[in-house]
C-alpha cells in the first residue's frame, strides 16, 4: 500500500523560532522523499493531579505509540515556577543517554578545523536529580545522586556506540579525586563495562584537564562519557568549538529505541516568525534520527545537501555569515537534495 | 638595619619539577632584589591524633607567622588514601578565594589573542564538601553545599578585586535553573552584594553558556565569580585559551592577608631533575604574591622581563616551543631584570 514503509514521527515544533525551522525540516524531508510522517504535539508545562508539573497528555500518547520524537526548542521560565520541559521530556520517557556528536564544518570558520568527537552525558540523575534541602537557615544542600545500574547502562551505551559508529576510544570524565564515591562508582562501573569492549581503547581523565586539553587540541578526543552536569558542561563546550548550538545536533535517548533528537539552541524570540531563524541544529538532529531508525540513505543525502550549501558560502542565514532567508536557505538544501536524485 | 623591610615568605617547593622552579623562581626574586627572605617547608600529609590526615606542623606554623606562602606542585596520589595536599592546605588556612587570572601572552602563538579574564573560584565549600554517603547498595549521594556566608564572602570578594584591579565587569556562573536553591543562594548573595558596587556592572550567566561563549570568543570576559567546582572546570578552560597551566598564575586567598600562591600545573616526574622545567607559572604566581604585599615594583619588573623572554622567542624552554634549559630560561629573566636597573 502507500503507507507501506512510512513511519509516523511526533513532531513537537517547540516555541519561539520553533515553528519556521520544523517547517524547514518538514520540507527537506519532502524533497529528499524521505518516509517519514509527522504528527504534531504541542508541549506546555500542564498541572497533573496533585499538582506535579507534566507532560500534555496528547505529547505523552503520540510519543508512546510512535516512540520517536523531533523537537524544537522550549522556552524554559524559571519564573513559571515549572521545571524545565526538556528535562521533563527526558524523565518522562527515561531518555537516559544525550547524544551529541561534534564535528567540524567545512566552510564554517572556527578556531579549529578538526573536531570530530561525540559527548555521551548520562542524563537522568547525578547533579539534576532535583533533591534539595535547606539544612539551617543560609546553608542549603544539593544532592548528587549516583547509581550502579546508571552508571552501568550509560557507561554500555558509549562502547555499544563506539563499536556501531567505527570508533576507536571512549573516555570517561569524571572528578573521582574529589567525589571519591559518587564518581568513583561511575568510573568503575566505566570500568568494569570496558572489560567487555576489548576492541574499543578505554581511557579515564579528570573533566577539568579535558576542558584544558580540548580547547588546546580536540582533535585528539573521540568518544566522551559522563555524569549528567558534566556532559551539559561539555556538550556546549564542545558545540562552541564547531560553530555554536546552531550547528550542533543532539538525541536523547532511552531503551527499546525510544528517542527523542532535538535543537538545544534556545528559542530566540526576538527573530522568530521573522524568517531569520537558521534550521541547521534542528535539521541535523532530524538527520541523526534517520540514522536511529536505519534510514541511512536518506540521512546520508539530506546531511550532504546541508554541508554543501554551508560550504558553499552563497545561501547563509546571519548566524552563519550571510544574508539569506530561513527558507531561502531551505530551499537550496531542498534543491541540492533533489538534484541528488 | 639590612633586614628592614625585608619579609619572610614560606617556600614549599613541591614534589618533581617543584624544587627546580623553585630555584629558578629564587634566583629571579635575588636579581630583582625583591624584599623576601623565604622560609623552605616541607608539606608531606601526615596522620596527626585521631588519624586525621594533616599539614606538617613546621610547614603550618611557618604559614601562621609569615601569613604567606608560595608553593611550587604538590603530587596527590589518590591510592595513598589521604586528600589532595592542596586541598587541606586551602581548608586548613581558608584560603577561600581561589583567583587566577588568565591574560594572553604575546609570541606564546594559541588560537585566541585577546583573553585578559580572571577566575574567582569559591575555594571552601561547594561540591568539594567531602560528604558522600552510599544509600543502599549501587546508589551513592554526594553532597553540594553552599552556604549565605561563603557565598555573600567570595562575591564580595570579587566586587573588591574588580573596584582595586581597574575591572569593569563581574558576571556570575551558576546553574540555578538546575541546582535552584544551592546555585540559587550563591546567586541571590552575588546579586545582594552587586547592589553595594554600583560602580561595577554585574551579569549572570549559565556555566553551559558560558562555556560555550568562552571558546567562541573570550574576549567579552571579565570577572568570573563561582561555586567551587564550576571555578575548577573554567580555571583550567581559560588556562587552555592562553597555553595551559604552564604560564597560568594561581592564588588563594584567606581573610587578614593570608595567601598561598601557586602553580596549578603538575609535578611533571618524567621531566624531574632534568633542568627542562618551565617555571612561568610559579614565577608569574610569585609576581601575584608580590603585588599582593604591595611590592608593585618588583611584581612589574619580574613581570616584564618574563613577558620579554617569552615575546623574544629566543630562550624558551621545551613546553613553550624553544630548547634552552630551565636555568638558560632563567638565567635570560635575571639578565633582563638586571639590565632595567
Ligand atoms: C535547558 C537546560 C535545562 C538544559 C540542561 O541544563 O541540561 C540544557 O542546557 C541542555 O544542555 O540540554
Ligand atoms: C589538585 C586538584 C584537587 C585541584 C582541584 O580539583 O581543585 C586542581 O584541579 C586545582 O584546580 O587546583
Amino acid at each position: 500500500t502507500f503507507s507501506r514503509g512510512i513511519q509516523t514521527v511526533t513532531l513537537i515544533p517547540g516555541d519561539g523560532i520553533g515553528p519556521e525551522i520544523s517547517t524547514a525540516v518538514m520540507k527537506i524531508f519532502e524533497a529528499a522523499k524521505a518516509p517519514i510522517q509527522w504528527e504534531e504535539r504541542n508541549v506546555t508545562a500542564i498541572k497533573g493531579p496533585g499538582g506535579r508539573w507534566m507532560i500534555p497528555p496528547e505529547a505523552k500518547e503520540s510519543m508512546n505509540k510512535n516512540k520517536i520524537g523531533l523537537k524544537g526548542p522550549l522556552k524554559t521560565p524559571i519564573a513559571a515556577g515549572h521545571p524545565s520541559m526538556n528535562l521533563l521530556l527526558r524523565k518522562t520517557f527515561d531518555l537516559y543517554a544525550n547524544v551529541r556528536p561534534c564535528v567540524s564544518i567545512e566552510g564554517y570558520k572556527t578556531p579549529y578545523t578538526d573536531v570530530d568527537l561525540v559527548t555521551i552525558r548520562e542524563n537522568t540523575e547525578g547533579e539534576y536529580s532535583g533533591i534539595e534541602h535547606l539544612i539551617v537557615d543560609g546553608v542549603v544542600q544539593s544532592i548528587k545522586l549516583i547509581t550502579e545500574e546508571a552508571s552501568r547502562r550509560i557507561a554500555k551505551y558509549a562502547f555499544e556506540y563506539a563499536r556501531n559508529n567505527q570508533r576507536t576510544s571512549v573516555t570517561a570524565v569524571h572528578k573521582a579525586n574529589i567525589m571519591r564515591m559518587s564518581d568513583g562508582l561511575f568510573l568503575r562501573k566505566c570500568r568494569e563495562v570496558a572489560e567487555n569492549y576489548k576492541d574499543v581503547k578505554f581511557t579515564e581523565m579528570y573533566l577539568d584537564t579535558v576542558c584544558l586539553n580540548m580547547v588546546q587540541d580536540p582533535s585528539h578526543f573521540d568518544i566522551l562519557v559522563m555524569p549528567n552536569l558534566y556532559g551539559d558542561i561539555l556538550s556546549d563546550l564542545c558545540a562552541g568549538l564547531i560553530g555554536g548550538l546552531g550547528v550542533t545536533p543532539s538525541g536523547n535517548i532511552g531503551a527499546n529505541g525510544v528517542a527523542i533528537f532535538e535543537s538545544v539552541h534556545g528559542t530566540a524570540p526576538d527573530i522568530a516568525g521573522k524568517d531569520l531563524a537558521n534550521p541547521t541544529a534542528l535539521l541535523l538532529s532530524a538527520v541523526m534520527m534517520l540514522r536511529h531508525m536505519g534510514l541511512h540513505g536518506h540521512a546520508k543525502k539530506i546531511e550532504t545537501a546541508c554541508f554543501d550549501t554551508i560550504r558553499d558560502e552563497k545561501v547563509l542565514t546571519k548566524d552563519l555569515g550571510g544574508n539569506a532567508k530561513c527558507s531561502e536557505f531551505t530551499a537550496d538544501i531542498c534543491r541540492r537534495v533533489q538534484d541528488m536524485d
